[in-house]
């Protein structure tokens, strides 16, 4: 199979599929885009998300918090705690064990929460170090936000610029291919935006603020990410292209590797859906945070990508540029 | 490294302590043979464990949530959902995704949880299927039970028999070398020992009835599971090693293979701390699980192990027979 996560068809076919209704306590499941689960206590929610790490990293343990913290920060809810699981190949040392848990620990401290349990195994079953984070929040029960809150009418806004991370990641891993195209500096610049991924802070501003669905864009970057949206709330979409903000270094990187910046890995973005998307992203950027709005939600049922005027559908992801980017399987 | 979980000693050296003290919210944080970790959601506490499947299964989504569901249910908590992520190699098919969550679902539905998250991902980070399993479930706060809460003069009841688990798993996967001291009927009946491995029923009863501390055990078999009760409550340990109950099957396929039954992993059996030991043991037959007193806590730190009137130090889990077993590295 191709490398990369299953499509939002797979993922209703094989597994959604297979799951059942949802029970009482639950009162956030599995779903298409869904960031989180979540659970009731009494007048809180419990909201959990997982992540495997499987890429190789030089930041694994920092990349583990991260993930799973933005999926619950697109809950509106607070991290607590995470869960780390390291699986090392054999050839693995003590060493790197120890790398990559002081790593996931200062980053938690970092994000303000805690690492509170896991599992640490030496283990053939994988090639490189693997790991899985599950992060656990609180949120009121009525201030929880879902991937599929958004109504007809509501603003899409995103915060930063498309592509952060995966500009970071092919600064590292393609850096041989970019020589030509990007000076020593911008590929040092293009590398530090990974200290940009977290959207925690725009993530508490959002729910404080009205917003009726919140979901943080990683694989299928920035359009993937608005498709799966529209989907979990069952609502058309109509996304200005040009609205989309990318930095420059990202349009050469992209521009060199031929991939498309809006389907490449994005956390760092969260899209956000709010009744009044001007007013909150004059709140976002008075948190010091860059917000732009991009398209809204309709009723009709089409999902709609506006270029230079000219529409086109837009599609459901299908895998992310960074796997063409990096020649994966 | 050597294959298998980490030992106690490289578990505290490397990884607990990075971690820090407990924040406020969290109740039981990760510790030396802690199986859950818990958070305080108003009077409740909100209980999580995490597994990694790992080993070549024929039944990997049972498994998964079988020990995760075990944990919790040794916290005397009662399971409500789970979170599962499925990382599968790029030779896998659709369908054996597809097998897994099938399963996983159809047992988490028998144990009364649901599975509401996860991620499935194909990945060349591994060689084989691997699951990462998190449970999460809720307990009253005042009924929070750990593997460190044992008192001085606490019996240790265990039920059931050592090594039900490491008895199926080789009854597969050794069979070929067991054939020359067991009949195939003694093989199914061996391999039909993974049927018995869930401790959610003697959890419930042990947390009602008083239990003081409790621990799934699991690598390391009932010897290895009860140093750590001991080493996480802060206690000495007197242990009969005649009155751990072993079955005939599993003594047979031990001897052949050069084992020792009371270190191999022991999924099925829940050691129990309790003032009155032979009072829960009742209770529990009266629920038709085997129950027995195998030893007790004291205040006097040495952990002693009795064997035919001879004392010898219980010493600290070193790996599991399993992998002696097997041939691993």
């Amino acid at each position: 199979m191709r490398t990369g996560k299953l499509t939002n068809a797979q993922l209703q076919r094989i597994i959604l599929s297979e799951l059942g209704p949802n029970r009482g306590d639950v009162v956030l499941g599995a779903g298409i885009g869904e960031d989180c689960a979540a659970l009731r206590f009494g007048e809180e929610a419990c909201v959990l998300s997982t992540d495997p790490i499987t890429a190789a990293n030089s930041r694994l343990g920092q990349l583990a918090v991260q993930v799973s913290v933005n999926d619950v920060a697109a809950a509106g809810a607070k991290p607590l705690g995470m869960l780390l699981t390291v699986l090392a190949p054999p050839e693995a040392t003590i060493e790197d064990i120890r790398k990559v848990v002081r790593e996931a620990a200062k980053e938690a401290a970092a994000q303000g929460l805690q690492i509170i349990g896991g599992h640490t195994e030496v283990t053939d079953a994988v090639r490189r170090m693997v790991l899985s984070s599950t992060v656990v929040g609180r949120a009121p029960l009525g201030a929880l936000v879902s991937t599929g809150g958004a109504r007809p009418g509501d603003a899409l806004v995103m915060t930063k610029q498309a592509a952060l991370e995966g500009t970071a990641i092919l600064a590292q891993d393609a850096a041989a291919r970019l020589r030509d195209v990007l000076t020593e500096q911008e590929l040092l610049e293009a590398r530090a935006l990974s200290d940009m991924l977290s959207v925690l802070p725009e993530g508490r501003i959002a729910a404080r603020c009205g917003a009726t669905a919140m979901h943080d864009a990683t694989e299928g970057g920035v359009l993937g990410a608005a498709w799966e949206m529209a989907e979990a709330s069952g609502l058309g979409l109509r996304l200005c292209a040009e609205r989309i903000p990318v930095r420059p270094v990202t349009r050469m990187l992209c521009g060199a590797l031929g991939i498309d910046p809006l389907r490449l890995i994005s956390s760092g973005v969260m899209l956000i859906a709010h009744p009044n998307g001007e007013a909150l992203c004059e709140t976002l950027r008075e948190g010091d945070i860059d917000a732009t709005v991009i398209g809204n939600f309709t009723a009709e049922p089409e999902r709609v990508l506006i270029y230079e005027g000219r529409e086109e559908p837009l599609l459901p992801p299908e895998g992310d540029e960074i796997y063409r980017a990096l020649g994966a399987p």
